[in-house]
């Protein structure tokens, strides 16, 4: 069983044999203890409720991770995405001692952090429920991290805003200083970028909210403004131009932003932010 | 001025160059908005109050990736460590439209994480500041970061504990298991390691850290023992061996744990639940 | 002066040097036939007419590659994007002889493979200037050349498609026969996208066409279809919809196609087959 | 069976992971439409008449690339070099449909650039297929591509003229130039060079050709000559020294060049201009 | 079986692929002497007597590096660190013969290298076996290959040092003079490094010794001392401190500088100067 | 001045920043020493009679290498390939402490190994110098570094032989079996390698060597054959062929086989057994 939810990232394992040189680097002093054929069976551990993620990463460090000179077992016992509660087995194997536990400490902070993305995510989720609002990122990312913290945050029910300034246009207070207007910046913007990429407007006011609806807009940010004005923009021009509404939401306030009407509420946090989900590995 | 506070990683500007490409990617495609040559002058302001890091890189970014073709000025206000204020000023620059804003998430980023590592450990720091316990990280970092958050961590006024797995020895509970008692896994690793590289033993009662002292352990671990017991160890062995504390310690525990005497207290929020410090970019 | 005509790719320089390694390798055996400190003056001339792309790289190439034992000079005499004549000079430089010699042939054939691109796109664009339709380009791009091609169709006055699999959907027969149909593929794949990614589907009829508008896509590919079929589709959905033509379109007959009312018309050979625009070195 | 004919370079993998990397980057968007298990068959064929290459290259790609977590099955059903048809299967293979849909395009990609590479050498070789003349490739290669498009070559019946600066020297005007005569440019070419590596001169007339022969020239090129003056050259000195003919030769003209009696014919037009050979993946 | 001996670095295949893409770099040019299935049986033997070192890499370059296509069999004979006589089988495996003896150079290079090390590392190890001296060895490594060096002089006896500037702090003349004296420099440097990490104070004289031991030092390499002054220093401070001794040290001289007393004997030649150890593969 | 001798490999700056960062790693504990803003001035000089080699990386070292937020002076006082003698200073400089110190070992380990083998090849050609023989490298060079090797073998007056299995062809005894005899091995070699691409065949006594000569083979090694059956071999065909000798040649016995008339007489020592050639960096 692959424990990957949909689509993975190329070449994702480059991350990882990185991580483990980071933390292996010229050898595991420790590792001596056990003799070199010695063999011992394990499982790791949810320590804490939460959403699981990084599973297959963690399966992929046990089971061919410089697998050549050293085979080994591992099973993954629920698939990223899945609730765990303090206790949940999520994954089990055996190996050599030497090198399970070379490897443990690398695979606990995969899984830990994305874990923990994918519940603060799951958190935000739940608080919109009954709304039709959709929890995503932004490019607030740690280095080098983009890509898997991103894939956390869908394993935690959220979705994904533009993956980095290549993949849409989101036009800012400076664009459009530099441009003069709206309408200019979104003209200059569609002459480069593709046809499926979509154009977004971060807009202060609502007169700024009409001039980027009628300069054919697809979204339009709305950057730290106060529900009620929200409210009023969905109203104004919902029906046109889909809503986002951003800046500095927290679990305590994202429900009253969900029910002005925004479409998206994008919460920097999840990336930013997010506390580890705690695991352990523990040998039988 | 160079921002770094002592002693820099090797080759970081590695770690700095993939998260441009994870940003930039294949372009920006909102850069269209200035014109070729339009210029502008910024700052980057910090948006609380805490301990900066991570400037050096900024003035990397900004001064040097890329600047073939778009030369660039960029002027450290601060250097890493220094405290910050919300509305501190920790950089300012002129260059190219294009350029700065195709940069500016990426620099954002890693002051945001950096210093968010570095302000917490200054907490930490301060709880404990009446005693002589040093704070210290772990090897519970994020994948790709290890050398740059425990560079924040020390900017923040904390100490490493080890690398990786590669510089020092840590004898676990496992270790201890597969060679029967701990003389016999400290006589191995004194097989293998350095003569510089010290060894420590985590030990879960009093008699485990008689005989971790007796095999010549150089420190000893004790893990979420409580805090009775700390104490009584490092009253009968305080002598010979120094006391590392760990456990899930939090701001709240830390001055109580510091009170028992050990020497060094490991905290792995430092490193993989560290919120992000706030910083903006203004265009002047 | 910079030659790069809008946003650059990031890190393109890797590209560059690892052409160079092909090139150079162990290193230049002919060079010897310099002296060691010797120097000459050169200019670079397309020997065609066409478009001109990859002067920027040039640039970087001859200016900066290698450049702290051997500084040079060299100066971009037009953009990227510009029309270029035979005999067009569209660098010129000095430098060390030896050093010059061991670059020319990696920069001209930048040169001459991007020109190529962005000159075969002029002359698709060419064709249809009387329509609105806007030539773009594919995945069927050269190995590792990806971002640059496609930067060198927008200089040739095209557009760009997706990037890659990651930053649009494009659904096809075999998503459609996985789905059941095209309502359940258009509401898997948003559950996962970004909601900047547009969505295109392929359609092999109207009836199709008319499925897919419903499903809520936006953008139509009409693959192979003939133009009388095409124009038919423009007209009943061209309002809701946006179009796109692929399917072996030729110099001879995009203009068929573009009078079909079609906005897109995409072509592979853009990428895949276009002939290099020759270029020489001169020493003066 | 291994599909590749003959030496394969060094880890060319990483060429092709690259590849897949700029194509899938943060994940394959449309494969949601898959079910996590659902498997398919799938067939790639020829859609013109051709030379196959990458055959060996698409075999990894469906069968090893990241087939950790999904393993897949491949069959070649030819060798890089056989003769294709209109229709002729070269690859089948069954796998997980999200897999397979998401590798098509670069592995395609392959297959039609190098195919195309090879088939027109094969036209070329055809056309001179009554002479002893060999067609052979230059350095105008696409970045980065080079040892895989010189593969190619080979596979359609071509040889390969040196592989970059290293491995053979060439002296040209400018080093003629730069070392008084051509006598003092060979002296020093073959200071530094193997005596594995052969030494080629250009010339321009049949002075230099004579000059170049007593110098000890290996090879003599003879660069955008006419062909009585290379059948002239060769009636001369053919016993001495080997001919190359190069510059701007076509289909057309090449066989009048092989008759002049010159051994080796090298045409940039096989590596810079190559239009591809079309395939398409078809799922049963 | 793996013939590692310990803990493996990290991502070590990296340096073999690396020098195994020096050696193959566009394709073995003589290995279209072999049908493409022949296939062949091997050993590998030792042509002189020493210590092996290097056999579980070369088992992974002729049993895993590029296997995806060329299945094949290798059996390592006797583990790294074994002695070794001439004539001794060390591996032994059989494949295709193109592949075989693609890979056959760089394996041997590594066996012959890693070798050499480990068997001049046994000989000073056994020059003073009769006293409780370590030998170890220092930071004058061959570039990139210092984490496999190290190993080999573990497999031949020997223990290492710090592994860089990075584990351990040396504080040498120049730190001692900027610092004032010795007791602020050790200050300085426990203020950054972790609690693991020892520290080591280079000493010229008797009085510096002194306040090397007063300052908190753990170990004090005693530099090109004449053996009388080491004798002195551990007579009077070896009780409270471990002393190193370094400086051109020979096999000639090794003893005599062990008998003084020092724990550990440092010497460069290990790794910068040891000779080859022969190796060679034969066809049965 | 750039010290390097004639061609550089292509970006032989990567082999330069992974030693460093296998040195400095995470930091450079030791640094803390120094203050911030320390400066001091530097030489280097030899403490050993030789032949310089490794200067000009030296020179990046501590002239580019991360120089952006370090800027520092450095200045080479001899050319690669120059005699040293002990007390000879081959670079000065002054810059940052922090920084000298922390890159000292690593340009150290550079120049003394590539100054090891210049100068160890230096001693063998001094040795045939009443000859017209000339020393030549082999393969067998330390992985990672071959490029760089054969560089110094270069600056010592040596000669390289191929650079990899790449660039020309050596048929053995295996191929010879494989294809039945040197003839048809011949044949299959140059039905694929470059015109430019000499052929060398390794023969076992007088009647193999006239078969490759009538094979048409360009060199002919032969293998550790006795002086006397040398001298027979060149007597015979020297005018129609080169030869080489190889096989255990020591400066003791290259007189004798240079003095047989063999063109080339390969040594394998030179690279993988050259002891280091010491220097030292002083602080003035």
């Amino acid at each position: 069983m692959s424990a990957w939810l949909g689509p993975e990232p190329a070449n994702w394992w480059d991350v990882v044999d990185e991580a483990l040189r980071e933390d292996i680097g010229t050898g595991d002093l420790t590792a001596v203890c056990f003799g070199e054929d010695e063999e011992l069976e394990w499982i790791i551990e949810a320590q804490a409720d939460g959403v699981a993620c990084g599973v297959g990463i963690a399966e992929y460090i046990f089971g061919s991770y410089n697998s050549d000179s050293d085979p080994s077992d591992v099973k993954a016992m629920v698939t990223d995405g899945s609730e765990v509660r303090r206790g949940t087995v999520v994954l089990k194997g055996q190996g050599l001692a030497r090198r399970v536990l070379s490897l443990e400490r690398t695979a606990l902070n995969f899984l830990m952090h994305l874990s923990g993305v994918a519940t603060l995510t799951r958190q935000f989720v739940d608080r919109v429920s009954d709304t039709s609002a959709r929890i995503v990122d932004t490019r607030k990312t740690l280095p080098g991290l983009r890509a898997l913290q991103k894939y956390a945050v869908r394993c935690g029910g959220g979705f994904n805003h533009r993956m980095g300034l290549y993949d849409a246009a989101m036009i800012k207070d400076n664009h459009i200083k530099a441009c003069g207007d709206i309408a200019e910046a979104v003209r200059r913007v569609k002459a480069v970028s593709s046809h499926l990429a979509r154009i977004e407007v971060e807009c202060e006011d609502l007169d700024q909210v009409r001039q980027a609806v009628q300069a054919g807009a697809d979204v339009i940010l709305l950057d730290n403004m106060d529900p009620f004005m929200m409210r009023e923009a969905v109203r104004r021009f919902g029906k046109q131009v889909a809503f986002e509404a951003s800046g500095g939401i927290s679990l305590e306030t994202v429900h009253g932003v969900a029910q002005t009407g925004v479409s998206y509420i994008s919460v920097g946090a999840l990336t930013h932010s997010a506390p580890a989900l705690p695991y352990h590995l523990e040998v039988l």
